[in-house]
């Protein structure tokens, strides 16, 4: 009996290393492939470092597309929470072996999609420039995408750690927009929860007692990660890419609201905010379900879980 | 033995009504003159509301100003937290006696800044239309300026009540860049920290103490601005303005951190958003001090006592 | 002995019509493609339009791809210039019977360009979409572009009928700063130019002389046309897109100077304005050849030429 | 019998100077006060030169007023037509002795415009600050101006010597907005059209039989103008400022056509661009009358009428 068919599209990135590992023990989850973008490093870094993950953690036979090296509209503008390579501080990779699928992470996706017999879930943890340009490129396949889970966006700043801004939408604002216009059944999973998942001292004496060469791994990917988050967020390891992952295996992680989101194309300071109008002052019909809560401890057992099996 | 001399920039408004209230009885303050603006109402109901508010509370005597019809550089928009006439629900205070200065707000904060022997302090609660202006038009007075502190602005959203932009900053945006790239001493009070000063069951209890003519105004006036204030914001009347006031008499009821702030002139959703810069990523120093944390509890004993005096 | 292979992008439209004829007609052309975007009318009607005229000119065996049915990062805005099915006025046109290719328009330049032996030019003279995605999704392919010509823009506003921001850039100025950034050598003929190559009546005396099929319905569809972009430009039919497509049999035609162009993506008024650079006071190099001067009776006697053969 | 009196707003600059040696001598023009602004130097500088003509050509008694210090709501840039003094290669032009009126200059314009018993004419040759400020300030003044003759803002690009925004316009657009919004009676007349009153051999050679102190006086202020503005503007000459003056002696001189005019206040290259909708294509009525033909000729023998009598 197999899992949800999912297709994850990522830039991959410590927590999208740790998301992957998540998908690929969980059960409840069957990875049909994998998308490559531009955001926390360049495509030929992220996608090298997907490879070399899904080698690593025993997926080598999930099928893999490289996707935009730049958002829609934009200049591209890196990320530097996981350092220049994206996956800093894990030199005991190996370089990846596996080949990339021979066509562009659209086209993968499209025929991923209008092969399936039922529509399927999409994860995106990165700039949305690969789904905004299967948006643009194919239309056909908007129904057979079941629900669209983002990490992305920012809704709540509750304190300074959180930026007004979130790095996914102001990387690629214009990929925001077009999803959003385009009626696609869309959760997002904004900044201001998954800082709410961080890795501490309590969680990290949790992850000690796995005493496998993954849970050991995923500690070690934690240290480094944590450190650069640490530099650029202020705060300890956020697991922002693992809980919009985990919310395919447990849907009650994460309590949801309806809004209309509109995203800021113009403007300087708050260029690339996603602006939800809680109180419906525009009139507009909510475009996506906001993340507003998170049971933290849940996850964290999950993710025990899944690493000790 | 006097106060210290401040000069009151206003827009009334219910919330400024128990501001001038609280200005007027405090033995800290001593209130050299009151400036109109646009915002709340027209600049010409403002006013009329400000002229009947000091001559029904006994402060005939405070030279008023008229100001600003419209923002700098944007049509008006008319806030609607106070009902069209900027004060509803008050039929009972009669019609002003007393005269308008005869000259434009500026030229008469111009003229008091100038006369006084020390810089002096202005309170801001309305969009910064007047302070603008002024710095546009009379650069020399800023100097004399001790400091502004403003109700405006808005930093952390801790929940769906608190919109993303202030409505002050948001009616006159160009106001707010000219006045923090002026130099000038600023403290921001945020809706996001007057929003925590809510007159809810425990304070009308406490206020329904208070057996005096204004003691009774005060608590009509709250009920009515409740109202309206549950309406356009969600919860209970919160005391934007009074709040602001009421840190020249006691600057330890709120707590400040110092950032550079951005403020979003073009943009649609998040147009007018007053983005502080907690990390330094800008590299520009600060420019202004940012409201974070609020004595509620403290600021509602003040107002108590100053109405039962 | 066979012609320069070109590809050609279009909105059809009566004077893509035109330059279609023309194309097919020239011994110089070798026409590989036709790839169709949205901007006169929707995708559905300029792809249905441009295979009812590919047929009904003899050019059946031209593969005709469809593109893009909305700008890459903005709503989708459709011209008027041709009426409301993009071909108003030619009901003698019978229904396509010819099949579209089985991809998108991008994949068909990506695959035309990367089988040619030799870089090859790209006549354009609709919105960039398609070539904005084709760069977005294909930027090997670049190399193989030996330069585009594309219809758009403006640069001079000589008198008022010509409006200071040109339709095709307006509807999808996205594409044009992706295509202006992407170091594509780029020719841009502007309104201000194709508004010189107007079909007055010396014209129609010297077409009407041409009594074959082809030329009577090339007339038929210049009175149609002529009387919609009376209307809306407010003077007689400009031969917008076969002065373009003309480039490729005569350069000559037209005369160029080079410059760097900025496209503005926000704005009111001028959105979407294309503003070269002409004294290099930005200090960027030239990122496009700007038609300045076009020699109209050479290119009437060329067309003359091309219908009578 | 006096002439038509008039206010002038500048920021001299040598075709200023020359515009107030018209006004000066001319019959037809009686100077009721010159104000100054920021624009093409400094409000330091600009003051100083305005004082220095006036005294220079025997206009010490009109009363002279400083104004705006920088652009309503961006940050000040200065223009380069006139060199770094604002009035370069004139050093024989004494330090003024004449005093400033000691009022801000929309205090002095509100003033003269409410003591006079008809509407007047303004003529602003500079940014709009100060107007804009003035309709701020005092919209009561506003049935007091007849008309509002502006050197500023450009509608056509008939060569790449005229830029796509005019320098005036540029420096502050919101205050153009601001006047453009008001309903003032206005025209503008734009640098295209200015742009053909050009000094060249014939010029000089009928100002050179003008053999007095100030005719020489001005060939030497065209000498240095002239280079500096070949430098900055790729052409000789352009009587800029004096064309908009000798409107109120001929105002046929110059045809004008109404038209709704739109001022970017965002955007990027095309920031400040004045957009006439020739075509009303927005449904405004219009704003403005746009000068769009001039005598160049008749200008010219009405200056060496003006600098021989």
């Amino acid at each position: 009996m197999s899992g949800e068919p999912i297709l994850y599209d990522c830039d991959p990135g410590h927590d999208d290393a740790i998301a992957l590992v998540m998908a690929q023990r969980s059960p409840a989850i069957d990875l049909l492939g994998v998308t490559t973008t531009c955001g926390n490093a360049t495509i030929e870094r992220t996608t090298e470092n997907c490879l070399r993950i899904l080698e690593f953690i025993g997926a080598a036979s999930v099928p893999v597309a490289r996707g935009c090296y730049r958002p829609l509209a934009r200049p591209l503008v890196l990320g530097t929470a996981d350092g220049p390579s994206g996956l800093e501080g894990s030199p005991y990779l190996p370089p990846a072996t596996k080949a990339l699928e021979p066509v562009h992470a659209v086209d993968f996706l499209a025929r991923k999609l209008l092969e399936a017999p039922e529509p399927i879930r999409v994860v995106a943890t990165g700039p949305l420039s690969n789904i905004g340009l299967l948006i643009l490129k194919h239309r056909e396949v908007l129904p057979k995408i079941r629900e669209l889970i983002w990490m992305g966006g920012v809704f709540y700043r509750k304190s300074e750690f959180i930026t007004p801004t979130e790095f996914n939408a102001f990387c690629d604002p214009e990929a925001v927009r077009i999803v959003l216009d385009s009626g696609l059944p869309m959760k997002m999973v904004g900044l201001d929860v998954t800082m709410q998942v961080l890795v501490e001292a309590p969680q990290y004496e949790a992850l000690g007692k796995i005493d496998t060469p993954l849970g050991r791994v995923v500690v070690d990917w934690l240290r480094f990660y944590e450190k650069l988050h640490r530099n650029s967020m202020g705060v300890g390891g956020a697991l922002h890419d693992p809980l919009a992952l985990a919310l395919v295996i447990d849907p009650t992680l994460v309590r949801f609201r309806p809004a209309h989101i509109g995203v800021d194309l113009s403007g300087t300071f708050a260029f690339g905010a996603t602006v939800a109008d809680f109180w419906n002052e525009r009139g507009e019909p909510p475009n996506a379900e906001i993340a507003h809560e998170v049971d933290a401890d849940r996850f964290f057992d999950l993710l025990y879980t899944l690493l000790s099996d």
